[in-house]
């Protein structure tokens, strides 16, 4: 790639249910030379992320919508390969929120210097070490605390924020952990790879059957990223005094029709149930303390994750939808090939 | 009424659907001579509340169902008549959960001595300030509390709790407080009598559609009596960190029927909102807080209550279901004519 040329993915109309790779188009931007205070960075890895799917509407939302004919914003790692800024010198590892282009040129302050990790790909700096597993500490320390000895479920457990809240309720003291996925390959992984007591595949059987069926004592905290028939589960079974952090409904995001709600909300009531939906742009005053528990825990080998990665920026529109059917297993991130 | 003869009222059967005369029974029972320690009390005053359409029912709740052939507990108020306790002697008004008989005889711990009101009826104990104040209070200020300025909404507000807490939001800092009630009488004595800025009738058009009206900049925080088209109501037009609190779901309380959801859930991501369920016996702890602000603002005339006082404690099953069909205003209280 030349060093002046940047590759960048737009959106360019507003989906109605799935988007298409008509929704998006690929342009070549020639980048100006380097302003005073800038720097220029060669993106390594991109993250495609649920949430993108609600900027993509013009919904009123937590956060303003993806600007049309612009270019796809969100999480990026590369490596700066020119700097007239001395904080960040050529060669340094940074994260940005510049998104889906292989080159980004902006000011130093957009860009946070982040240290190598021997043997580690920097993608972990979108996923795990990254808002991923933020998402995933916040819900479960300030939205829906995990207690010593409760029982945790997460739905969409197979995936980036999934994988990471089994553990990090398993660290934080929970005692049994139970996980939905779509495949009977990321049942396997959540049990056999991921520490997780049980776990359920929600196309086998309802939900809330299967549910549950395993959780006899019920479950006191609940961690969602899917919505829909998961939440009416959890609400089936949930303890009295019971915690919900509500993080994604995946499974409504590209429904065009109006989904009905949970049945039993009266559950609320009856057994002093919290519901809290939350988005982790509101909670970043909790990263030092998460990036220094969590690099704890890395360095300490009780964090397990995965990546699935797709190469080259052309194939971004599939990643993120691949992502959104539930292709990947654990954080799903675009590698820019370098060189 | 005899002294030693106590008319009680019983649970026979428990019903489906809306309960009926069928469900209960009237019994004379003898009371036995007083034994030490115990106190024999001549109610005044019985309370009929929603929760206990919950406690007719076998379900799995926050509270024990009542004992079938036995006799139905609840708030009431009476005067001691008899005491072998020294701690309440002869003539004590009390307070107690013995619930729906005219006599009620019992160890003195089942009863507590509360101050007579100069010019006030004791049944306030069993509305504005006794649990019916307490459940507005803790409501507003712990489970979703009222910050200065906020724009409250309060389902069934026409009601013993509605009424308490729109008054209770205002003094706590509201600047606007919405009510919905079920005719056209209940809404202008919202507006007019407990100081509601706007207040819609639930039966005129879809809640969501008049509160949307009411509300052009949205709420704060929402007080759900009724839960249904009401909750879903209070989802559409919450402001980023809404609150709610789920207190009682007349609306799906004698239904047979499975009640659909509300269809935004999803808003609780979007918004960063946060739903809790409560029960009031579960925030007693709150009491001694409460009694002296409500002490206050009741003495300062900032306080307006109704009460539907119905005669004859052979009129509290239809009482009950009066107060659950809405035909009540403010409190709903049994009398016992006394002497």
């Amino acid at each position: 790639m030349s060093e002046n040329i940047s590759t960048q993915v737009q959106l360019v109309s507003r989906p109605q249910g799935w988007p298409t790779q008509e929704n998006f188009r690929t342009v070549q931007v020639t980048l100006d030379e380097l302003a005073p205070g800038e720097v220029r960075v060669r993106n390594s890895y991109l993250s495609v992320d649920p949430y993108m799917r609600g900027r993509m509407s013009n919904a009123k939302s937590y956060v303003a919508p993806f600007g049309l004919e612009e270019t796809m914003t969100g999480g990026a790692v590369g490596v700066v390969t020119e700097s007239h800024d001395e904080s960040l010198p050529v060669g340094t590892l940074v994260l940005h929120q510049l998104g889906w282009r292989d080159m980004a040129q902006a000011p130093a302050s957009q860009f946070r210097a982040v240290p190598e990790i021997p043997g580690v790909e920097p993608s972990v700096y979108l996923g795990i070490l990254g808002m991923t597993g933020l998402t995933a500490y916040v819900g479960l320390t300030t939205i829906a605390p995990v207690a010593e000895g409760d029982t945790v479920f997460v739905s969409g457990a197979a995936g980036a924020v999934g994988t990471a809240v089994g553990q990090i309720a398993r660290l934080l003291g929970a005692s049994r952990v139970i996980g939905s996925a779509g495949s009977a390959e990321k049942i396997a992984l959540l049990t056999e790879k991921y520490g997780f007591d049980a776990a359920l595949n929600y196309k086998d059987a309802p939900v809330r059957e299967q549910l549950a069926e395993l959780a006899p004592e019920g479950i006191d905290v609940f961690f969602d990223n899917v919505g829909g028939d998961h939440l009416e589960a959890a609400l089936d079974v949930f303890n009295d005094g019971g915690r919900g952090a509500l993080c994604g409904a995946i499974s409504t995001y590209n429904s065009t029709e109006t989904p009905s709600g949970p049945d039993n909300m009266v559950n609320m009531i009856k057994r002093s149930l919290r519901l809290r939906g939350f988005t982790v742009g509101h909670h970043l005053d909790q990263s030092a303390e998460f990036q220094e528990r969590m690099a704890q825990w890395f360095s300490a080998g009780k964090i397990t994750y995965d990546e699935t990665v797709v190469e080259g920026i052309e194939n971004s529109v599939d990643a993120f939808l691949d992502m959104m059917r539930g292709a990947n297993t654990g954080k799903m991130v675009v590698r820019i090939p370098q060189g």
